[in-house]
Order: C-alpha cells, then sequence, then structure tokens
C-alpha cells in the first residue's frame, strides 16, 4: 500500500481489520460495472464483537459510535479487496446505511452514525461525503450494537 | 421551474420545501453516472419536524400517511437540485425505502407508505411507479414517525 | 422455460410461485440498464402469507429460515418476469437485504435469512453469491416474520 488513501490511513494511525469472511452463506462484495455493493459489516474487532447490547440501554452514545467507526473499517477491509488492495481507485461512496440496535425511546441515531460518517470524510474528503440512511432496530445479527452497508463508485 | 412537472406540482397545489440540510455530517445525495442515490428523509415541514411517535400507538394511520407523504416532498426538493432544478430530467423512480416507526404489533406498513408512494405517481405518472421496500422500526432520528429514501434513474 | 436455469429449478423439485401482484402502489421491479431493482417480497404460497409472527417468540429458526426461502421464491418469480422468463440473463444477485421481525433478544438473524442465501446459490451457483444485510424488525407488512428485496445484475 503506497497510495495516497493508503497515507492517509498511516497519518490517522489507523489499521484496517483483517477482512472477516461473512458469517453466513454469502459474500463480502459484489461488483456491476464500477459499483461496488458492500455486505452489512458488524463492530468486529480482532476477529470478535466488539459492542453488542442496545443504544437507549446498556450502550452509551460513545460505544455506539465507535462501533460504528469499527463497522466503517470492516466495510474498507473488503473495499480494498474489491479495489485490488488501492483505495485510491474510490471515486465516490456513494451510500452508507445504518442500523442501530436501540431501545424504543431512542431518538440519537445520527449522533451514533457519525462515527462512521465523520471517519469516511476524514479518510477519503469530499469522496467520502456520502447519501446516508439511519434507523433504529430492535435487535442485530450476533447482538450487535451497529451495522453498517456500504454502495461504492470506483475509477 | 417551468416544465411538465413543474407544472403538475402547480396542479397539484404543491409547493416543494426548501431543501434541509442533513442532520449530521453526509450529504444529501450522490451521483453514479445517472443514478441519484437520495439520502433518508424525515417528515421535516418549515424546517421542522412535524410527526413524531409511533405508529400503533400515538400515531393515527393517516398522520403516518402525512409524514410519508413529507417525506416524498423533501426528497423531491433535493432531487430537484440533482437535476439542476429540471424535475422533467427525471426517468424513473427506481425504489422508494420506507421506514415506520411503529410497535411491534402494527401491521400496516403499506398503507401508512402509500402517502408517499401515491405521491410518486401522482406527480411524475409512469416515471413515479417505484420498486418499494416497507419495514417497521422501533425508532428513527429524532424520534420520527416514518423515514424515506430514494434511487432515482436520470435521463 | 427451457434454460439452464430452468431445468436447475426442475432438478432441485421447485416451482415458482404464481408472481403476486404489490400490496399497494408500486411495481414489483424496476430496471435501470442491466439492473434490476426489486421490491421487498413476503412469505406468500399459494396467494396467502404462510409464515406470521415473530422470531424469538412463536416463529422458530426453522419456519423462519422456510419464510425467508419463500421470500426468495417469490423474488425470483418477479425476476423470471424481469427477464422475459428467461432467468438464465441473471449475471448476478448482487444484493440480499433480509428483514427479520423478531423480539429484541433475538440474535440468530443470518441463520434465518440462510434460507434466502442458500436457495440462492443452489439455484444459481456463482451467480448466486451476494452481498446482503440483514436486520431485525419489530413489525412487517401483514405481520409477516421475514421480508427479503433484492438487486440484481442481468446479462
Amino acid at each position: 500500500m503506497s497510495g495516497r488513501i493508503a497515507r492517509r490511513l498511516i497519518e490517522l494511525g489507523l489499521t484496517l481489520p483483517k477482512a472477516q469472511p461473512p458469517v453466513a452463506t454469502y459474500v463480502p462484495f459484489t461488483h456491476a460495472g464500477n459499483l461496488v455493493v458492500l455486505s452489512g459489516q458488524l463492530p468486529m474487532e480482532n476477529g470478535k464483537l466488539a459492542v453488542a447490547g442496545k443504544l437507549g440501554d446498556t450502550v452509551t452514545i460513545e460505544d455506539g459510535q465507535f462501533a460504528a467507526r469499527l463497522c466503517l473499517l470492516n466495510l474498507l477491509a473488503h473495499l480494498q479487496t474489491a479495489c485490488d488492495g488501492d483505495l485510491d481507485r474510490v471515486r465516490r461512496i456513494l451510500r452508507l446505511g445504518g442500523f442501530i440496535a436501540c431501545t424504543p425511546g431512542f431518538a440519537d441515531h445520527p449522533k451514533v452514525m457519525n462515527g462512521a460518517s465523520d471517519l469516511a470524510v476524514d479518510i477519503f474528503g469530499d469522496a467520502g461525503r456520502h447519501a446516508r440512511s439511519t434507523v433504529g432496530v430492535p435487535s442485530l445479527p450476533l447482538d450487535a450494537a451497529v451495522e453498517v452497508e456500504a454502495l461504492v463508485e470506483l475509477n
């Protein structure tokens, strides 16, 4: 890795996680032309779920933001594979979809999801400015606190 | 605005809201070729959330339909920007995704989402006939009752 | 039907259901270039909802898998129409989105969604290997246990 984004990751002190295999019978990404469709990622760290539980209950906003950030890093690990190792090929992160496991009374989903969105812009600059939908869910696979999916355009 | 869709909006007595800035670090839409990916919109009216709460609880079906309709108008406000002001460039609304904040016992999501779908067809005719997914969620940003996202193809 | 996929459906002993009309004002699929966007499908069988209720409550994992499988068959019924009857035109199932109606304590969403994913691979082979997002929801239209949507690339 010697490209612009690779150097930016180093500047930010970030190491992409090892790309995690899917937890079931599907693939981490598919291609259609220059679009990459990325599977929803959970907040995995060193191969283990790092943030379990629900916002509005045992998970704080800060923990939720950390979880969203981990989801983004896991997405980027797969995106790097989709780019044959060269993240400079990312023309635009078109969309992030954020699912926040939470109680019915929770209303701060945007703050949580900013953990992923802010990092995308920190890393990719304008190419990281994405459309976004963020919603609450009663529960996620493995009791994860956050799941994030992505649609990306490559050069 | 002097196009066919602009005239249709006037016939229907509709004024698009002022495009609302995102509530966090993302953008209202992205482009990839002739596709426009629009961020999930809440039922905002005059810059304020118009319908809060949950279906099956304090929000009636009629209020939910009104909320879905407002979400669509907010999507169109951003879509108009994405079209450089000319909504006649809309070839097809490819997909609407509807998220309905509701209780576990609620089952009338399609009726609620029709508030958005019916209006899309009223405004755009066949170009407004979209694929759709509608699901319940325990809560949405700002305690909104409905959130709608869209994927649109331009000429 | 005399193509490769048609023969594979016969080998697997599968008959695609009659394509169900949407339960509201939208269409089963839209096209943009060689992309097909398919509306979320419920577990319908012979025109009736086959699996109602929630995972973690009255619906078992096995029933949920059966429901996910039915959703996929209903998606394929519409996809067949989108392909003018020839499912051999499917280049890739790009994405499946799975919504599992469940209790807040449920965490086995991936197992349930495998009912759809495994069948996609059984039928289409490598062309059926898709990106996937699976999340819990408090409720679905008609009290369905599962809803699945799809994005497909054609040749």
